[in-house]
């Protein structure tokens, strides 16, 4: 696998203690024979070939990378932090995207360290990148403004849902997700149905909300202020959200979290409870994380495509530095309902009785 | 926050349509106050930055970074894939300590595409990588040999096990874990403990199967060989192969899956045929993945300290850069028990009467 992958430049040079003709007297081979096998090229024995490798792992050779002209592409992925659950998904679109167009993807995460932003305006700059995905939870006050001064292509992945940006924004269609969710539940025939919502400063949060209000007003069903209860997207707030729901005199049939990581607080909440899904409770979750297909039970949930969206945002970012004006300053990515293990008609509805409660 | 950020150099040049000097006269300034401006200086008044970097904006003006002599460092990250579980664990290990040296990370995946590997030598050499870390899954035949003759540092990931290679490697004490995992059990009051396998060519399924077998023996119990069953670490393997346990004449009472997602299978065939975890099976995974604190139960597993074998990495690959040589070949970070909701004492011995099977 060798052949033809260093180029034709033949720019072998030295770094440390030994040189290329060193080499070449030591292994008795003409210096152009070492310079082939630096560039790995195939027109070299594979006896010669060994006993050159070995000399240059031995003398500690460092062939040095041909002074540009060909500088390989960078993307900037910036992260606020890593252990955020779609980190990864997102990732793998960049990646993906970036590796098609034959670029490199350097990984940053912000998150609160002192200055960290700053040394890495500072590193985005001497490695002259080429274009920045911020995902959302990374923005600092100021940050634009400085990438704006640098001149480097910006592109905003945005699930959270933000106030309207000077940089073009990929989001998700988050009311659509919310309304879909509803529908399933009201469709198997549940009529109370309770929602853990996300943080109210959060527009994803507000347009989740609304989808599941609108679904409700789409048949006839009056919104229970009482059956929404707020949660931060992580699964202690589901855990909570859910034993709040469980501790109304007349608890829900069936729940929407507005993460899947609430869903799964949720689903821990009924079990302690001794309570099944979906037998005694329907519960649908939003994100489609790659965890919940292997929850207990898998987890019908509302897909946002991440990695899709990390895909057009390189897209977008590349076409951006070749001065081409993206088709609107935000795209949102349809979501879509995966119905998987965690919902099913209310018990009364499965029974004609009302549903056990241990 | 923008001052002292773009350093003294002042090496603003223009790139594209228009000059810092014509950006000056239309903003009615002096060239020193854009290059100020553009350099991130404090000394503007808002109002001047504001309309400089308005007309900076508009005409696509790019500032080109200085050329070095302060190239940013870039630690390379090789992945098979993105989608294994283990990859962001590792990275936010890595990015750490990449990020606290200074150093960007490049993460890549080369799984299944063509040429990847070569491609992405190729870059690694004209980005002038100054270190790899391969995560071992990514390793391909002669990738290593490749990496020798440019001379990059490269330490290798390994939590899988691998045979002894030429560089250094980071792996897990996955012996100790499987081990802690059936002790763990034993000392609940299980007898009849079943094990999930890994692929047996790899050298870590066959070491925490060994760990298993030390911990039976160690207290006087022969290995019932029909008690172990097969597996590839992914969730659907860990499903079937407890199907086939609980097919058995005798079931176990308790089980030892090889990684998590094996676990997180064999709890959903628990759950689809009625039995509940741990009051009819005990469940012990290995990994410790960060989904598994929320699955429904919270899974007892063995950690695998990914995130400190990605810093140590950083450290290690960085070194040899220096010309350190590392403290031995192969390293391996001790694994921990982590207990949690899905292991309990059998059935029988908590009720004084065997388990109930539905």
């Amino acid at each position: 696998m060798a052949a033809g992958e260093a180029g034709a430049e033949g720019t072998a040079q030295h770094r440390g203690k030994v040189t290329i003709t060193e080499i070449a007297r030591r292994a008795g081979v003409s210096v152009p024979t070492v310079s082939r096998v630096v560039n790995g090229r195939s027109d070299v024995s594979p006896q010669t070939r060994a006993r050159v490798e070995d000399l240059l792992r031995r003398h500690g050779y460092r062939r040095r990378p041909a002074a540009s002209p060909a500088r390989a592409a960078l993307l900037d992925l910036v992260f606020h932090d890593l252990g955020n659950p779609w980190a990864v998904e997102i990732l793998r679109g960049v990646e993906e995207a970036a590796h098609a167009s034959g670029a490199g993807t350097v990984v940053s995460a912000i998150h609160g360290r002192s200055g960290a932003a700053r040394e890495w305006l500072r590193n985005l700059r001497a490695r002259a990148s080429d274009g920045v995905v911020l995902v959302t939870s990374a923005l600092e006050p100021g940050l634009y403004e400085e990438l704006g001064v640098l001149g480097v292509p910006v592109v905003v992945i945005d699930p959270a849902g933000s106030p309207a940006l000077d940089v073009p924004a990929i989001g998700a269609a988050n009311w659509s997700g919310g309304l879909a969710a509803t529908t399933h539940l009201l469709s198997l025939g549940h009529r109370r149905i309770g929602m853990i919502a996300g943080p109210s400063r959060l527009l994803c949060s507000r347009a989740r909300l609304d989808g599941y209000r609108a679904a409700l007003e789409g048949v006839g069903i009056a919104v229970d202020g009482s059956l929404i209860v707020p949660g931060d997207f992580r699964p202690e707030s589901g855990f909570t959200g859910c034993t709040t729901l469980l501790d109304l005199p007349a608890p829900p049939t069936a729940l929407f979290a507005a993460s899947d990581q609430m869903a799964l607080g949720a689903i821990e909440a009924l079990r302690r409870r001794g309570l099944r899904v979906p037998q005694d409770m329907s519960v649908v979750g939003f994100d489609d994380l790659p965890e919940v297909r292997w929850s207990a039970p898998p987890l019908t949930t509302v897909r946002q495509p991440l990695a899709d969206m990390g895909r057009l945002a390189v897209r977008t970012v590349l076409g951006l530095g070749r001065g081409e004006q993206p088709d609107a300053s935000r795209v949102e990515l349809g979501t879509e309902l995966m119905i998987r293990a965690s919902t099913a008609p209310p018990a009364d509805a499965q029974r004609g009785r009302p549903a056990p409660l241990s």
